[in-house]
């Protein structure tokens, strides 16, 4: 069994914990700053504030205060910082990071090179910030697919991929993370993996669109509403996401899997996102709908923003057509700049 | 603008007639025997009593016993009957058929050519039908993709393609039937597009299985239930489209589109295929989940009948290998053989 160390004790890294110390693996659990609360709660009586539940007490919780502690002897290093945490998680990381350590991110996310024009995945952004020594024998990977942290952390069956570019490390990986209800996959498609799991939160956003604007119109939730609108754009979403791998040099197919159809399939079901999309389609306007969502961290709103930016370098470079994407431009109009909602269905599909 | 007959006044048929009218068409509406009831009502007050709407005055309601005079001059023949009235549709409407005038079919289905050991899909099986003169000139084509009834008949903004092998039909197809809210994609693939159409209601079956599971454990539904379970299964479905399509001649692509993604997504909102999934997750057995649902027609048992019969004569000629469709396999057992619900999530995605 494996000594794991998690930085991050938000809902998901935190999650990540119960299949590893199920499978009997020494873990360890380190809070950032911003976890002071949980940890302490953790450590006075093993209750979740945020997941709502007492964890496995075989889970040992650390301050990052701790961090030196807790990383000693680590056989698998794991972020499950937010992607906001980035940075700072790989700066403080990087003392710990070794060859023959893997590093495995839960957290996920597109960032833009404004400088080249091109969007990256975030493993390759971590690997660019580790001490180069550490870089050139140390790829990062990273979990992708279907996974609702407060089910997983239920041990509810759960599906995943492990995905990354050192197929050694991933082979140990997906050996040490699977277990009976936590089912890992390998993907060699790291491109794939990463933009299916960055993009699917704008296009769950556009696809809860549809359930305000039923309640707009005066509808009831129920089996009769807007689930043709719906679906349509979440058929549309996956061959979007399908064009961004294609055009970042990864696999399509990817999309038609786990981190494709699974992961924004749940993410329909996991909350915030949803919620946030629902108070646009109402049309109450995008300002008044993040207030409403009370601060919450709305993934979909950063990577449409990112998305903006590296369009037109995509374009510039003959890369992409100015008719492609169709969905994506509508849901950046209505997110980041207030359009009303309009689907332009007729666009959809390459027609 | 065109005459359209339309043979089957259930809920598909008759919601088929709304967007048509809306866009000028002359719509005649012809109840089959079982229709009877819901034509007195179209004609006496222009409720129809399943869709529990009016309908818009210009579709003309006829009875069966009408057809000949609502056929008369048609420029489109269309079928919106189950699956299981597709052998008399076929015989009934063989008299009106003629080179030029397109068949259209909103009846989905795929049925097992048992001499060959082949399945086929409906638009075959409908052209098998015609007679000889007939045949040579007219190739049925079949609309696909996500579509709840009671939503088009609402006028909901709904996207489907419209199949078949004749180019020049298709495009007239696709013309005739677009309109502002009712947006129709050609699709050149119609085993593909069948094939979705068709299995759709034995995944959405096999994904609704987690609900069942939830509540049988005492959960409440609610964003933290068995969502992870469901989009694995989810996405596994698509994974076995594509296999099931390629293995009939078909474009694996076409199940990523809107008749797989997006007709699998809407049916998991739309009725009875998932009560019946629940049912079964709740596992009260087969038998019992059938007698539960009173008499509503169940596509998924059908298809999975279908699929039982069909498989060994594809594996026999090696056309398929035995550890292949574990999640077609498994729905097969469950819903045909009682067998408890045990998902062998290890043996998705290719593993």
């Amino acid at each position: 069994m494996a000594v794991i160390t998690v930085l991050g004790a938000g809902m998901m890294g935190s999650a990540f914990c119960v299949p590893l110390v199920d499978r009997g693996h020494d873990v360890r659990l380190v809070g950032t700053h911003l976890d002071h609360a949980i940890i302490e709660s953790l450590r006075s009586r093993g209750f979740h504030p945020t997941l709502k539940l007492d964890l496995p007490p075989s889970i040992q919780p650390f301050f990052v205060s701790e961090l030196e502690e807790a990383a000693r002897g680590a056989d698998i290093l794991a972020f499950g910082v937010s992607s906001a945490g980035i940075r700072w998680a790989t700066e403080t990381i990087a003392h710990h990071a070794r060859p023959g350590v893997p590093l495995v991110m839960i957290t996920k996310g597109l960032e833009l090179d404004g400088e080249a024009g091109r969007l990256l995945v975030l493993p390759d952004v971590v690997r660019r910030g580790l001490p180069e020594e550490v870089r050139t024998n140390v790829s990062p990977a990273a979990v992708a697919g279907p996974c609702i942290a407060g089910e997983l952390a239920r041990r509810v069956p759960t599906s995943v991929v492990v995905t990354g570019r050192d197929g050694e490390a991933l082979d140990k990986l997906a050996h040490a993370l699977r277990g009976p209800y936590y089912h890992v996959f390998r993907c060699a498609d790291v491109i794939g993996a990463e933009v299916c799991a960055a993009l699917k939160n704008a296009y769950a956003m556009g696809v809860a669109l549809g359930a305000g604007l039923h309640e707009k119109k005066g509808g009831a939730p129920g089996s009769v509403a807007m689930h043709n609108w719906e679906s349509a754009v979440f058929a549309q979403a996956i061959r979007e996401m399908m064009r961004v791998i294609g055009m970042l040099g990864g696999d399509p197919m990817t999309a038609t899997g786990l981190p494709g159809v699974g992961d924004l399939d749940v993410t329909m079901n996991g909350g915030r996102t949803g919620r946030f999309g629902r108070l646009l389609g109402l049309g109450i306007g995008a300002r008044e709908a993040v207030a409403r969502m009370e601060g919450a961290t709305l993934e979909c709103l950063e990577i449409l923003d990112v998305m903006r930016r590296a369009l037109p370098a995509y374009e510039a470079r003959g890369e992409l057509g100015p008719g492609e994407l169709p969905l994506l431009r509508t849901l950046i109009t209505v997110a980041l700049e207030d359009a009303p909602v309009e689907m332009p269905f007729d666009s959809f599909f390459g027609a």
